[in-house]
């Protein structure tokens, strides 16, 4: 295999170093999100039955990745986190959760690498299941969003929309039905042709968004409109939810933006958008809307004689990861990622120093400090301090003497520090204390 | 669908609950054995490019879980996680490295659910890659193994090998070639009439287990064996293993055991297998071996010309949770998995307490407090504090009053307690702390 180039399938890649350290710094904030509201955590096969996936995602059907046919049962690789969702809670028998889940989801795409969009990419989702009061977990989702971004430190827009509002809008004007609609509008966003037709009845900024409470004043000004039903229960939806936005301190967080209509094979009531508020460096990385949901409420029925209405948001790590990054270099950040508490540097090649290496290191890891030491014991130990310097915040230097105990002279160094010289004797009963002062 | 059983595909589960936490505890303890090493973690996709996989498994190829041939690359789902690492390793740069890694792996076997054997499970894996002094990288590794095992507090022996000495046995035995031999001793352990062969030269214990140090006097006794070159180095190396393992004070756990004869398809040295030590419960669920590795110096090499050696161990997560699990339930431990700080119950059905609740939860939040609250209002306060009591350790009681400011009396209790009027009226503005003291 030598001569051909090795690498990973198109589309997905590996995780190391810097970029897994802050992944997983991510997942740490957004789960003590998730945590802080009561969630509870579910983990999921990776592949599920085929037949479970094929109706839920229209067009995007063909992206789906199957397992080879071998007899037996057809699987594929999931596409999302939320038709596992559904099919775990119609096979329970738990009608209310609040549940997250992140883990990687697999789509047959185009990938576009320096966006993050890859064929296998991480979801972060949480939902919220069970029938409750009108938009209590509504806007209990959105406040959830807005304080993930908030833990990571990213300025965002939260664009809402209502499927009643927009199906109540379509049929008061007497338009196309909605199927038709929806695939213009998935394509293309909101034509300029409909934008004309609905223009009298909501203007519409530039980027197409308004203050929430202004929008809900535009739609309940006009008669005609408030007289359609599905319009009225949307607005009364929205209205709600904006007054429970703002006792959780997030409502300016919102916009209000009738040209948003995603996910339309789920969703019925609710759906929401985050967007990155322009900031020069995030906007050139073009990453689209960084985490997406809504209220769907016929899908564990599909599973299910019962169903269970749910509302959810998924954020999109992979997209966030890019932008966090991206930042992150943008500032020239120095790389401060010392894995390590100590080193362990030796004076000489001999291997009875590898073994009081290997004392101390136990030693040392019984107090809960991380240790390592080069695992070749002839190495200058100027040398060994290129790599201590590296990798930890203490050295502990070792060398033989005729004075101390043992026959063994114990050093420690905080570092940065260059010159090894300036390592200062320790009694060796107090090295786990004296250390424990210098990472302090 | 409602008619069909809806289910997870065959050989693969859902997590969720007690067992997740526990599979989260088990990973974090873990984790922080890896890391006390200076462990650095990688992940890598779940599927690799097929022919990467082919070539390592011997008879196991027939279990690999082929994708779906689209036109393209052929890809299959990872068999583990040595032959991505060897991939990652021959793709990058890096020379020497101690890495670990936490993910599923596939295997279209035939399931055992209550042994913990599935189609997707875990595992968990620390190898210690590069050129370095003779036995230092194996005596870390099989130390990091006692380690984990002692931090998850299951006693275990860890049996080992070493593929020179099994290869000079025979040769010096005259035996069939080794190829021919490994068959038998895949399926069948150490076949009898080899036993008997072997058995003029190393005395078997009924378990073929001894103490290591004993076994390399009695293969050092006899100076037949000891001409031989292989054996020769092999008991050398397992010589110098010992005197670190002491040194790493895990001796105790080493036993030799000549018919272990594992993984042969890469391992190139030293061989090890873990197994839980008879303690009744856990002899019944006949997990086998929970963790098992060995020294690897040439799979790096069918990659990429140069070849880096490595030594590593692989922790058989599911076995293991089987077991810790069926230990909780033997000790009838009460399940104290209250996941919540606190629980917030209002007095009466009114929209306006629902918005006071959402305050007084996003405060207690941001005061990192895990909060939540029944999203129904009409709820009598009894059948909210059945709820508080079992999923938080204090509720914060909100009713209507003509006295408080703001015209709302807010309490606290903590749980367990059974009445609900014997909560204490607090302060609204101290309600945080208050909070927190109930809490500690």
């Amino acid at each position: 295999m030598s001569t051909t180039q090795i690498k990973t399938p198109k589309g997905t890649r590996d995780w190391a170093e810097d970029d897994l350290i802050l992944r997983n710094a991510v997942f740490a904030k957004i789960r003590r999100v998730f945590e802080l509201h009561g969630g509870a955590e579910i983990d999921t096969p990776v592949f599920e039955l085929k037949s479970y996936l094929t109706d839920n995602y229209g067009e995007d059907t063909k992206l789906i990745y199957n397992l080879q046919e071998r007899g037996g049962e057809l699987c594929a690789l999931r596409y999302d986190l939320t038709v596992p969702f559904a099919r775990w809670l119609a096979m329970g028998n738990i009608r209310h959760i609040k549940r997250f889940q992140i883990g990687k989801v697999y789509r047959r795409d185009q990938p576009a690498v320096s966006r993050g969009r890859m064929r296998e990419f991480f979801q972060c989702d949480f939902d919220y299941a069970g029938e409750f009061d009108s938009m209590v977990p509504d806007a209990e989702v959105v406040s959830i969003t807005a304080e993930v971004f908030e833990a990571l430190d990213l300025p965002v827009t939260i664009r809402i929309n209502h499927r009643l509002i927009l199906d109540g809008l379509f049929s008061a004007l007497d338009k196309l039905p909605w199927d038709e609609v929806q695939k213009e509008m998935e394509t293309k966003g909101l034509d300029a042709s409909v934008a004309t037709k609905l223009g009298g009845y909501v203007l519409l900024g530039s980027a197409g968004e308004f203050d929430l409470a202004a929008s809900l004043e535009m739609l309940k000004s006009d008669p005609l409109l408030l007289k359609n039903a599905d319009i009225q229960k949307g607005v009364e939806e929205v209205e709600l939810l904006l007054q429970y936005l703002n006792a959780y301190g997030v409502a300016t967080y919102v916009k209000f933006d009738l040209s948003l209509a995603r996910g339309l094979d789920y969703y019925t009531g609710l759906i929401y958008e985050v967007v990155l508020d322009d900031e020069g460096t995030e906007a050139k990385l073009q990453v689209g809307s960084v985490a997406a949901g809504g209220r769907y409420d016929s899908l564990v029925g599909k599973f299910s004689s019962r169903d269970i209405p749910c509302v959810g948001i998924s954020f999109g790590i992979d997209r966030i990861l890019t932008v966090l990054k991206a930042r992150q270099e943008a500032n020239l950040k120095p790389q401060t990622s010392r894995r390590l508490d100590v080193w362990i540097i030796i004076a000489s090649s001999n291997t009875l120093l590898v073994e009081q290496r290997i004392v101390i290191a136990r030693e040392l890891r019984q107090a809960d400090i991380s240790v390592d030491f080069d695992a070749k014991a002839d190495k200058k130990p100027r040398k060994q301090m290129d790599v201590a310097k590296k990798s930890a915040s203490v050295v502990v230097f070792l060398e033989y003497t005729d004075v101390s105990p043992g026959g063994i002279r114990v050093k420690t160094l905080a570092l940065p520090e260059k010159n090894l010289d300036n390592a200062t004797a320790v009694d060796r009963k107090d090295l786990v204390c004296e250390v424990k002062k210098r990472l302090a």
